[in-house]
């Protein structure tokens, strides 16, 4: 008598498609109360890497960081000052630099290679920094965009056709609300936001065309914090594009949408550069942070010491995923249009190191732990595997010695099961609460990685 | 027994007082009705002669002309496309040009000492082209205006305080409605005018802006062509400038705001460029001419047989005075900032002509006749004089021979005196309904002059 | 028995083969005394105008004078310094400016035309200034040349082929011997002249290489004056030049080659700019002068008032010609590579004027006088005319008022004949050692030109 | 009875004293002959590790090598000319390129700081390429040189005076002796070399001006290899080099002298590029090799792909060094004047594998063996010790197993002493005419270090 099961088999296929209806049929309202109700796309969760694409004007004079206009003109940074005063001729501006924006190497399809390779599962380009020039032909730049003066292409359009065409990476979109020197905004601002005459004429039309050309899956929002979201119109923003946008089924955004909005409300919650809280977040949450330590722009000064290690990088991808969060790893293009060596090298060690551990990171849940109660060093995520049980992985971030090595936080059961991914043999172990596992002396050369490994433990109790 | 002189006197000036009362009093509508029953200034119709300068982003390849994006973007003209074909990278754009217009030998005192030189009453400049680019910081042309890119100066500032500060030229600005390749604009003309974003976030402010911060003796409108005045509001800004604006009594303007309200409606009827009909007009006229025939932006690649010489440019301004109009002698200005020194030789010549012969034309009214009925190329203009009558002014393109000279049109009395301006003896001359004048054989070295003679007729009947 | 006489021209004859079989036969010896001997070929004599043409890297800055590196890096000119501060970076060199020498609108035809209808019968363009630039792509001069930086066009080769096929003019060419910066050049000086390596790796060298491939007819030497011609080999240049060149038949030459040998030594002197001695000279010289009063090389700041009038350039003419010299007129080019609009406009009315009044200079001979003994700005020159007569031109800067002019010099013979040229009536005359001409009151519109006008007075006694 | 050895010192002494005077006195005849009975001075052969440096105007368009000039405009490259067609206008020349060899971001102490840390014990610098353009303000190459055109620094010596005054590496230079496009080159070569005017006036003189300015210790010479050393006079210029030049002493040059020469005669043999042949070399040898696979000269489009591992570059250095040869290691500084940060991470990450294994490289002999007779990719060196023993060095590319590894090379005798450089237990081992070695099972984290291990063998028979 399997009618049982077929009846619960119906209700639950037509509680589902019921649910899907109603799921389409649910209106956010433009407040954060409603706004903050819609769940993310699971894509989202489940990348768990992206990378970040700090690219503009800035990426010309490539000195200091992103901010070198306002390093230079607005902070009087030394020296931003010494170097353009013996570089340039007295009267040059800043918008002169964009005639340099040559990208004469750009190939969108090299970038696509190198991210796919690097495990990441989507990027964020600049759209537009608080600089204010925009990286396609919008009608709201009119002469301080990327086909008019500089490269002569629409970035945005190149980068999103060659993702798309070659890889399964999603695309993202960053977009400054505000212009550092815009005189529109720098009149609402002397206004005390009672003018809005700046975000009507600019930063929201292009906005919309931004997401009506382009249909990225991400807007991550910047540059927000001098005026309230009122000023802004965030939130009827926001709704449209849950409601109504062409994305509105795939498009996730983040928390900076005005003054005081950032880490409490919007898709996911950035809080701060870098934000890496190190225990578990409520909300999800994303660590935007750059392989180059002093710089989301590309900088022709840094060295090698300003760059991440391969260890540092993957200690932050393990902490930032136990937590619960998305890492978005930045690298500064060019401005002729490449990604350097060094950050191609750090990109393909990524995808190295995630064809074998990558399990531990895709599409996992932050486990009851995040880091072990004994072991230092060694964070946790955890997945439903196809039995129906629990994986958990530790990721380790130095190798234990051979001999005993304890993690206090697993519960064995008998059936627990302990293997080191990209090393055949399984590992034995005894213990219960808390489980002591035999580290062999392994040869060098069957180290599977020289960073980063990675514990699976099967069964737990 | 002086009172009643008096008392009319007291009439009078009562009158005169009420009269201004009731002008100031006087307010306009934003329709061509209300706003065509404004009389002009009394300065405009008084000067006579003014100078056009067109200068911008064209100065910079200063080649066909003013026109250039448009030649070579839009009609694809061949010189313009082989110049840039061999002499540019391929992706160059228009903007690109910008960082060039380096306006090096600018100085704004030299041009006023040029231009006052010249006799001109008035200047007229172009604050913004077709091309869209602004010769002044304006809000609302962030990155494509004189500041930002290119001189790093604000020339329409620059020149205003030299004009002002160094003659009693009345200093005039020159503006373009439309903008060949604006966005906003091209999205409205493709709407057929039913959206009009490009008038309210760009055009519209900047006039407003413009008129607000350099408040100019003349708003000389242009680029209007493609749209009605609908569409442009231009109506609601000529009468903000008639009712409200800082320059409502000493404003004039021209009637470029709409298709089909050019030579119909507006303060002068400028018609056509190079306007220069040969017949008395009802309206107050002007002929806008440029000193290179072919071009209003400076060429390089202007030779001299393109150049009026001094013949054609007196024949033009005596036609155009004797008619009603006033001329607008156009010079391009280099990108480098300079009046070549043929143009300053064409203007200082004009200004060493005005001296000897200007009273023939500052101040001047058509005559009852415009042409001799007899002599060929002949011109008259006439003046009341300070003993009440009326000075009539025969400006002789050729000098007749020695001898006797006729002209048909006046009609001698008794008390009728002839002179050649310049020359000290007064001419004798005989007859009434055409008078018939002896024209000496003078020896070369006491001509007053050697192009466009000046005959007084004084106490005509 | 005219036997005697036809012995005599048989005689005659002869002798003037033999002399020009030993002419051509004739060989110097490199030293002035020698070289001193040779003739100027006919060509140059009968020529007496020729045009000057400063044109090289210095063109691109082109302000303050075509010396402007020495000015701004040796003499550290104040408003050379203020300006480089102004518009360039800090280190940028004088080399740096010649990237930007892009003659863009160079059309040697039209330059061509322009001098064929001034007149002129030579053109004498810089193949190499001070600088050291060379004008052509010397094999002397690597990536310092016109084909290597800047025009990538061979200056040189391309003038000298529109001259050749467009016009009958001569084609000459200046050279410096010295360059201001040049290493070599500098070691020679500080070694004070014991070594010449400059001269026998370079400027020698390209000199010979200069004669062999433009084959020019004028060789105007220059910058000599530092070091005695022993260091230069002057002599030996110009032995080889006169000897074996393939130029040896047409060549002319100037006297500047080597400290003490201007004006004294060579084909023809210049003595020093501007030379213009107003008295009769016992060797063919020349006078070197410019247009712009100011500069030889194009400058940007050159006004008006720099420019020379027509009438101060016919005075210059006619004192120059009566006085055995040649007048060399000199115009700068534009870095984009034109005759600017006004030295256009005075070049071709020097055509116009020389078209009425050309037999009055070229081909003409310096009279017993040179000056009138009475009136003054009187200029004489002389031409043998077809019936073995002496035709006397009186070149007249002011025009005299109707009635009697004196003349002195003259002694009239009862055949004289006094013309106005351009005027078709004869003049009456009287007296016979000092000759009153009657000046008739000459029309307006009768007068052949307007400056500088020319009596021809044949059969004088 | 010491007598016999004081004799014997004293003898010894007295022979080295004389021997040293002799030494002195020794001159060599400009033969190679004699020039190649000279000794190295010794520094050269201790120093093992130098850095190569291709730096010019190349470094401007950095686009597929140091050779872009000859592959553009000689080869006909399609990729050169389809992106010199795409990026700049059409006549651009290479020598147009100079202007923007800005090195504005040049430190040579930064550059001083990184070599120094690489463990290199010298550096060869391109002080002027096959291009022609001097990297120091040679007289010999007016206007084509850093101090004129791009720079404006004298680099060489800028980087000379870093060098010295920050480390004890020795300064070289590299000296191309041809020009591709030197028209003087280009005529003596037409002439089937029999003329040299572009030996005598350029690249002879340039050589000479070379040593006496900056005393480098070694002049590696290049583009010699289409004409005969009798056409460089290369002789010549080396027997001055070590006979009476201030640098005789010190002074190693290499073997490309002319057409012939490379890899028979000079100071040390390159014999080609990445020259590395694997056997025992009977004279002294250098392996000039790149960090960048595909160029000397930076290349923007150099990928991950084209950089030599780590792993790669330690096989090249023990392969080259265990054959007597030098290993020149080059990387290719930017037009901006930087080392990039992959570089900077090779040669930092080779200092401190240095640090460790230096002892193996530095100072060492080749040893009887230099490959094991077993043992794959181990290679040997070998030193004297202080105790008057040879110490033998393995160097492992590969790390061997846990358990006996075998060399078959060494003989071992009862006080044969095994180490792993690094590693603070004695190895064990037995046998003796080939040697087996235990390796035991080193914890990951005791591994010294993680490429190209080396045993160091002691006390072997």
């Amino acid at each position: 008598m399997a009618s049982v099961n077929t009846i619960l088999l119906f209700v639950f296929v037509f509680s589902f498609i019921s649910l899907l209806t109603v799921c389409n049929a649910v209106r956010y309202d433009p407040t954060w109360d409603s706004l903050d109700t819609r769940p993310n796309p699971a894509w989202y969760d489940e990348s768990k890497i992206g990378i970040f694409l700090h690219w503009g004007v800035f990426s010309v004079p490539s000195l200091l960081s992103e901010w070198f206009w306002m390093q230079w003109e607005g902070e009087k940074n030394k020296r931003a000052i010494e170097y353009m005063s013996a570089n340039y001729k007295p009267d040059f501006t800043y918008a002169d630099f964009a005639k340099d924006f040559d990208v004469d190497l750009f190939d969108p399809n090299e970038w696509a290679d190198i991210f796919n390779a690097s495990g990441a599962q989507y990027i964020v380009l600049t759209s537009k920094h608080h600089e204010g020039y925009t990286n396609w032909p919008s009608k709201y730049s009119f002469s301080w965009n990327s086909m008019d003066v500089g490269p002569h292409r629409d970035l945005v359009g190149d980068l999103a056709t060659a993702i798309r065409s070659k890889t399964n990476i999603h695309f993202g979109l960053y977009h400054s609300l505000f212009e550092w020197f815009h005189p529109l905004y720098l009149r609402d601002k002397a206004n005390k936001w009672k003018t809005n005459e700046f975000v009507t004429s600019k930063t929201m039309p292009e906005l919309y065309e931004l997401v009506n050309t382009y249909k990225p899956d991400v807007i991550w929002s910047d540059g927000d914090w001098e005026a309230p979201d009122t000023y802004w119109n965030s939130t009827e923003f926001i709704a449209w594009l849950y409601n109504d946008s062409p994305v509105k089924d795939t498009i996730v955004t983040n928390d900076r949408w005005g003054n005081g909005v950032m880490c409490h409300h919007g898709g996911f919650l950035t809080c701060s550069d870098r934000y890496n809280p190190g225990v578990l977040q409520k909300r999800k949450w994303e660590n935007a942070m750059t392989v180059d330590s002093q710089s989301w722009g590309y900088r022709r000064d840094a060295t090698l010491k300003d760059m991440l290690t391969m260890e540092s990088l993957l200690a932050t991808l393990a902490s930032t995923v136990s937590c619960g969060g998305n890492m978005l790893i930045n690298v500064g293009p060019t401005k002729d249009g490449r990604i350097i060596p060094l950050f191609e090298e750090r990109l393909r060690a990524l995808g190295v190191w995630l064809q074998l551990n990558g399990q531990a990171i895709y599409g996992t849940k932050p486990w009851t732990h995040q880091n072990d109660t004994i072991a230092k060093n060694v964070w946790y995520t955890s997945k439903k595997n196809t039995d129906g049980g629990l994986d958990v992985y530790a990721i380790l971030l130095n190798f234990p010695d051979p001999g005993q090595f304890v993690l206090g936080a697993p519960t064995a059961s008998p059936d627990t099961k302990v293997t080191l991914l990209g090393y055949s043999d399984p590992l034995t172990w005894k213990g219960s609460k808390g489980i002591s596992i035999t580290i062999p002396a392994i040869p060098f050369n069957r180290m599977p990685c020289q960073y980063a490994w990675v514990l699976k433990l099967t069964n737990l109790f």
